[in-house]
C-alpha cells in the first residue's frame, strides 16, 4: 500500500509534499532547488499548454525560440531589470572540465584557459534576448504588431524552494509583444490577463482576482504589472499569472524602433506575460483533499477510470468484456479513459489509487450491473453516485464531467469569497493576517513606506489593486491616510 | 524585394544560410553559436514534434522533465561519457552577480561569495541525472520496462556551429528507458531507430540508410550506436538521428537495480535515443531549391496558399468572395490553409514569397477560372499545373498533396540512389571522396586504426554497417585485409 497522506488539518505544507510525491506529479532531484517532472504532472503540465497555446494562437501570436544564454552585458542595459535578477541567477563561466589531481585525487574542474570572455547569465526572462532580436526584424510600422510566445525553461536562483510552487529552474511561457503606440500596448496587456484568467477559471476551475500591481511589486522593468491572484486551501494567496507593460523601457535600452506613416522613428512598445509550472501547484492547491488529488476534467490526464468488479463466483469474463467495451465507447465518444483490469490488486485498493491520482470519474461495473445494462459513475469531489444505462453512456459521461467541472470552479469561489473580508482596523488586520483568514480588503494609502511597512509588521502583501473593486474613499488600514480603493492583501506563496 | 538567394550551383553552404535566413526560419543570436528559430522555423519543428510525439506514445512511452543542471560528478561516473563531453560543455560556477570597480568602470561580475560549492554542467544529454532517478524509481522487475522520454533543450560547446546542423544550444527530444533484460533493451534499441526511420521517410520525405555505428563512432558510453544516415544535396552524409544501446553501463554507474523475480537484485539495461532541431536542416538540405525552400505537406506549416488573380476591370469582388470560399472549403476539409488577400503586392511578388517559404501547393483564382468554376493548382516542386473543378477541390487537393508528398520521397531517394557507389579501389575512393560524389561502399577491414586513418587522409567517415548490406567477402580498400561488408564511408555534417 501507498504511504498514508498527511491529512491537511495537520500539516497543510506535509499534505501538499505528500500529494506531490505519492501522487507521483514530481519529485525531488539531486540538484539542488530543481524537481523532476514526473510523467503524471508532466502530462497535466502538457494539457495546460495545449489548451493556453491555442488561446495564445487564436489572438495572433506565434511561437519561436530564443537562446537559453543572455550575455551579462545584456541584463545590465535596463537598470530596474538587472537589479531585479542579477542577485538569484546562474553565471556561465568556462566551457571545458578539466582533470586534475587536488589533495592526491583525480577531479573534474572548470578549465581556467576556458574562462568566457563574457560571462552568460541563464536567463532568468528573455526580455532582453529577444528584445535586442525584435530590434533587428522591425523597421516599419507595417512590421508591427510583432507578437511572438515562447515555451521554455528559467532559472531564477531561489534559496528556499518548494516542489512546482518555486524552483530553481522552472517551465513556463513568456509572451513578448511590440506595438506601435501605448494605447495598442496596454491594450495587449489587458487582452493577455483575460487569457490567463478565462484559463485559469474555465479549465484549471481556479477564480482569480484580476488587478494591478502596486509600485513595489511590479516586474523589474515594466511600466506596471497585471496579474491574477489566487487564494490556496490554507488561505494564502497565490500570484498565478502576470501581464507587464514594459512600456518603452526595453525598446530604449535595445534600440527598438520603428518608421511611422511619416517616415519618422520612435521607439516600440512591449508588453511581456507569462504562467508556469507554478500553475500546477496552485491547481492541487485549490482542489484537492486529505484523499489525493482532485484534478478538473478539462485538465486531467485522465478523466474516467473504469473499474470492474466481480467475486469468488460471478461471471468475471462477461464482466471484464462489457468494461472494456464501456471503455471503448468513452474512448470513442472522446472520454480520456482507462480501463483499470488488473487482477493482482483488489477494486478497493484501486479505488484508492485512483483518488489520489485524482481521476475525476470512476465508472464502476460489476455483476448488478451487468444485470441491468446499466453502470455506476462516482464522483471524485464527493463520491456521489450516479447509475447510468448503458445506452446512455456516451451523452451522460460528459455531462457528468461537466458538472464536475462547474462544482469544483463553484466550490471554489463560495471558499474564496468566504475567505474575502472587508477590514478597516488596524487590530482587526493584525488578528486576521495571522492566521490567516485569506483576502483582507483593506484601504492603503498608497505609499510604498507604509506597504513595506505592514509587510514587516505581518508578512501581508497587497496581491493586487482589483480592477472590479468599487472607488469608496477610506483610510489607510496602518497609517490613517486618505484613500479612495481598498487593495487585496494577504499572505502569500 | 527579397535579397537574392546564391544559387546552389554557385556555393551549396551560402545557398543554405541563405535559405535559413530569407525564409525566415532563423536567425543568428547575439550569443556566440546560439540561434533563434523564428515562428516559421519553430512551426516546422512543432509540427515533427508532434507526429513524434504521437509515435513515441503509440509506443507506450511518457513525457517527463528533469533538470537542466547536472552536477560535474554525475558526469563522471562513468568514464567513457565523462570522456565525450566535458570537453565541450557550460559551466555553472556562480549564482550572483554583484557590480564593482573594474578600470573605474561600474560592471558586473559574479560575486566570488557565490561560488557553487560544486559547479554545475549545463545537459548535453541527461543520461547521468535520469538514471539517477531511475534507480530512486525501480524497485521490482514489475516496475519495468520503464519508457521515458523527454522534449528538452541541451548545450554542447561547439567550436564551429551552423544554423540548424550544429549549434552550442538545441532542441531535441531524448528518450531514457529500462529494462530487464538484454534482448528486451536491444528490441527497444532496435524499435525507435525504425520510428525514426519511418518518420524521416513518411513524414520528412528524406530517405535514410539504417545501421550500426563503428566502435570510434558510438555514443560515449553505450555498448552500441544505431542510426539513420541521410545523403544531402551537396552529397555529404548527415546523422539524422542516433538510438543507443547502453547495456548496464549507466546502471552500474548509478546503482540501478531491480529484484527479479526470485527476488535477487540484477542491473538494469539501459536505451537512449535522440533527433534534434538539426532534422530541419536535413530537411532543407534534402529538398529546397534555388528558388527557396521545399516543404513536405505533411510537416509544412501551411500546405496551401490562396492567391486571387484580377487586373484592372476584373470582377475583383467576385474573385476575392471566391477565394475566401475555396479557402474556408480547404480548412474544412483539414488543410492547413491561407488566404493571401494583400492588395499592395501583385500576384507575381506572392508567387515569388509562397515559393521562398516552401508552401507545397497555390491555388491560384482570376477571372478565367471563375468563369469556368475552376482553379488552378501550382506544385512547389516542378510547377506543374492542374486544373481542378470547385466541386472536387475538397478530395482533389489533400490527392494533390499526397502525390506532392510522395514524388519529393520518390526524387530523394532516386538521387541518393544514384549518388551511392560500389567503390573497390584507393584510387577510385580518392577520386569520388574529393568532390564528395556520396555514399562509397567499400570494404573496410574492422580495425579502427585504418579507419582513422582513412578520415585522417580524406575526412571520410564510416556513417554506419548498414542493416541491408549483403555479406560479401572482399578486401579493405584502404589496407587490403579481408572484410566481410561493406561500411558506408561519406564526407558528412
Amino acid at each position: 500500500m501507498a504511504k498514508l497522506i498527511t491529512p491537511r488539518g495537520e500539516d497543510y505544507s506535509r499534505w501538499y509534499t505528500d500529494l506531490v510525491t505519492q501522487g507521483k506529479l514530481a519529485d525531488y532531484s539531486p540538484v539542488r532547488g530543481c524537481m523532476v517532472i514526473r510523467p503524471h504532472g508532466y502530462a497535466l503540465w502538457e494539457n495546460m499548454q495545449q489548451v493556453l497555446d491555442g488561446m495564445f494562437k487564436a489572438t495572433g501570436h506565434q511561437n519561436a525560440y530564443f537562446p537559453l544564454f543572455i550575455p551579462k552585458s545584456f541584463l545590465a542595459k535596463e537598470a530596474e531589470h538587472v537589479d531585479g535578477f542579477a542577485k538569484e541567477c546562474a553565471i556561465v563561466t568556462h566551457s571545458r572540465l578539466k582533470a586534475t589531481e587536488v589533495d592526491g585525487k583525480t577531479t573534474l574542474i572548470p578549465d581556467p584557459e576556458s574562462a568566457l570572455e563574457e560571462e552568460l547569465v541563464i536567463r532568468p526572462t528573455s526580455e532582453t534576448i529577444i528584445y535586442s532580436m525584435f530590434a533587428k526584424w522591425v523597421q516599419s510600422h507595417r512590421d508591427l504588431p510583432l507578437l511572438i510566445n515562447q515555451w521554455a525553461n528559467v532559472v531564477r536562483w531561489e534559496m528556499r524552494t518548494r516542489l512546482f510552487l518555486r524552483t530553481m529552474e522552472f517551465l513556463w511561457q513568456e509572451g513578448h509583444t511590440a506595438h506601435a503606440t501605448y494605447d495598442e500596448a496596454e491594450e495587449e496587456t489587458q487582452r493577455m490577463l483575460q487569457v490567463y484568467a478565462t484559463f485559469a477559471e474555465e479549465h484549471m476551475a481556479v477564480p482569480v482576482v484580476c488587478g494591478v500591481k502596486s509600485e513595489s511589486e511590479k516586474f523589474a522593468g515594466a511600466k506596471h504589472t497585471l496579474c491574477i491572484e489566487a487564494l490556496m486551501q490554507d488561505r494564502r494567496a497565490l500570484q498565478a499569472g502576470t501581464s507587464h507593460n514594459l512600456g518603452q523601457n526595453f525598446a530604449k535600452a535595445f534600440d527598438l524602433k520603428y518608421q511611422n506613416e511619416n517616415g519618422e522613428w520612435e521607439h516600440a512598445w512591449n508588453t511581456s506575460w507569462g504562467v508556469s509550472t507554478r500553475l500546477v501547484g496552485a491547481l492541487i492547491m485549490t482542489h484537492s483533499d486529505d484523499n489525493g488529488l482532485v484534478l478538473p476534467p478539462r485538465l486531467a490526464p485522465l478523466q474516467v477510470v473504469v473499474v470492474p468488479i466481480w467475486k469468488g463466483k460471478d461471471p468475471r469474463q462477461d464482466i471484464l468484456e462489457a468494461a472494456a467495451a464501456v471503455t471503448k465507447e468513452l474512448t470513442d465518444a472522446g472520454v480520456r479513459v482507462k480501463l483499470d483490469d488488473r487482477d493482482n490488486v483488489n477494486p478497493g485498493f484501486k479505488f484508492h489509487e485512483w483518488e489520489l491520482q485524482g481521476v475525476p470519474l470512476r465508472v464502476e461495473l460489476g455483476p448488478k450491473d451487468l444485470e441491468k445494462n446499466s453502470v455506476v459513475c462516482v464522483s471524485r469531489i464527493d463520491r456521489n453516485k450516479t447509475f447510468v444505462g448503458r445506452d446512455e453512456l456516451a451523452a451522460r459521461v460528459p455531462e457528468l464531467l461537466q458538472s464536475i467541472q462547474d462544482g469544483m470552479l463553484a466550490t471554489a469561489r463560495e471558499w474564496r469569497d468566504a475567505s474575502t473580508f472587508d477590514v478597516d482596523t488596524w487590530d482587526d488586520f493584525l488578528g486576521r493576517i495571522e492566521k490567516p483568514d485569506g483576502f483582507l480588503l483593506s484601504h492603503w494609502c498608497g505609499k510604498a513606506e507604509c506597504e513595506a511597512r505592514i509587510q514587516e509588521e505581518t508578512k501581508a502583501t497587497i496581491r493586487c489593486l482589483a480592477f472590479d473593486q468599487p472607488d469608496e474613499s477610506g483610510s489607510c488600514v496602518r497609517c490613517g491616510e486618505p484613500s479612495s480603493k481598498r487593495a487585496h492583501f494577504a499572505k502569500a506563496y
